[in-house]
């Protein structure tokens, strides 16, 4: 729902059609897809006097995560049973970056000619032990996916995610950075990157204002104002 | 013209009045305050649970600003000439903070109890030659400011900026920090810090279109959404 028109074009146009037609609005919105690879992108892209390339990269502790969610983002795996199930489909970490792309590329008005997605598994060295899952050496306590978007022939927009049971252990630092290249280059960070969870909740809780007062349509974080929360009780 | 309301409230309705009635919109924007101590500590706050307290420190290289701003800014005084000057009201340091912060309070809705100010010199131990206006040794060749809205008793924001003729000489590295405490803390910092001039003709050129997209009214960049800017030759 971030940017639907990235999966079914026809039925994002219709949803937006029926909405304005209704009066209401409509808006998808979380941590990432909602923040780290859009709305923040976006929000530091007012000092580009023109964009090379974006990259985007986040590490994320998975340990709290549910198996279901673990199995999908590829833990616990042996290389070869990771990359089977990769080829297969059924491994296929994050899925919500050609939402987070497509909107930041099209807001900027920058076509997209493809999309091309990677993703290996982060093979144990020895025993991660999660919440409810726990990895043994030699098979997969993480994983580390790219997501590039294709833009003149050249790469234009990179999404790095780095998802580890235990990132700082093996060696990646807690962090999530936008890397914007071009005349006026901007690097931003958060550290340590921001917790799934508890960063998912606030995004959808401190959306439902701006969506509220947002005008009728389906709507995207490039149309929207910040997620900033309201920290006295409403009135009324 | 950020937030003109924490000048003159009775000014900034009308005008916001007048906006409506003509059907136009007016907004003031730039990097500060239009980015850094508010759009960017805004678009942060999504990821907040609750607000204890919020700061947004900054670390500008002023060696490029022109001999009028520099003078009122605190350049190239003696630490008696400066804190005379201050007193008397012809040294102020930057004058957008409490558009900024008043632009975050207003919308999170935590009332300012009131705003603190304070500027010091920044002495120095050498000569610093800038692009149009030299400091001597025992001169001040920079200046740290603070601007601290109280709510409940409390710092609530505070925001503090250092400008020198070259920051990183004298012990500063020059980096904008947002640093926002609560139940879910998010620190933020862009580095090298963003450049003023760069910035501001960015953040004002890239935020022509949001404006114009934007209903009647006199907004804030609490209002907008992200002022990215469009890359492809403008069509029709």
């Amino acid at each position: 729902m971030a940017f639907p028109w990235a999966v079914d074009p026809g039925l994002a146009d219709r949803i937006d059609r029926i909405a304005r037609q209704r009066g209401v609005t409509v808006a998808g919105s979380g941590l990432n897809p909602g923040l780290i690879f859009d709305a923040l992108v976006l929000t530091a892209l007012g000092l580009a006097w023109d964009v090379r390339e974006i990259r985007v990269r986040r590490v994320v502790n998975c340990s709290r995560f549910s198996p279901t969610v673990l199995r999908r983002l590829g833990f616990g795996f042996t290389e070869t049973e990771f990359r089977q199930g990769a080829a297969a489909g059924a491994i296929y970490g994050h899925i919500g970056f050609p939402q987070s792309i497509r909107a930041v590329a099209g807001r900027l008005e920058v076509p997209i000619e493809r999309l091309e997605k990677a993703i290996e598994p982060l093979i144990a060295d020895r025993e991660y032990p999660m919440d409810r899952m726990t990895v043994s050496a030699g098979q997969s306590a993480g994983f580390r996916q790219t997501v590039t978007a294709v833009s003149g022939g050249k790469p234009w927009f990179t999404a790095e995610l780095i998802g580890h049971a235990a990132p700082e252990q093996a060696g990646f630092e807690r962090e999530d950075t936008i890397d914007i290249e071009g005349d006026a280059p901007a690097h931003l960070s958060i550290r340590p990157g921001c917790d799934a969870q508890l960063g998912s909740a606030a995004m959808i809780v401190n959306s439902m204002r701006r969506v509220v007062e947002a005008p009728p349509g389906l709507l995207t974080v490039a149309d929207l104002p910040p997620a900033s929360p309201t920290l006295t009780p409403p009135k009324g």
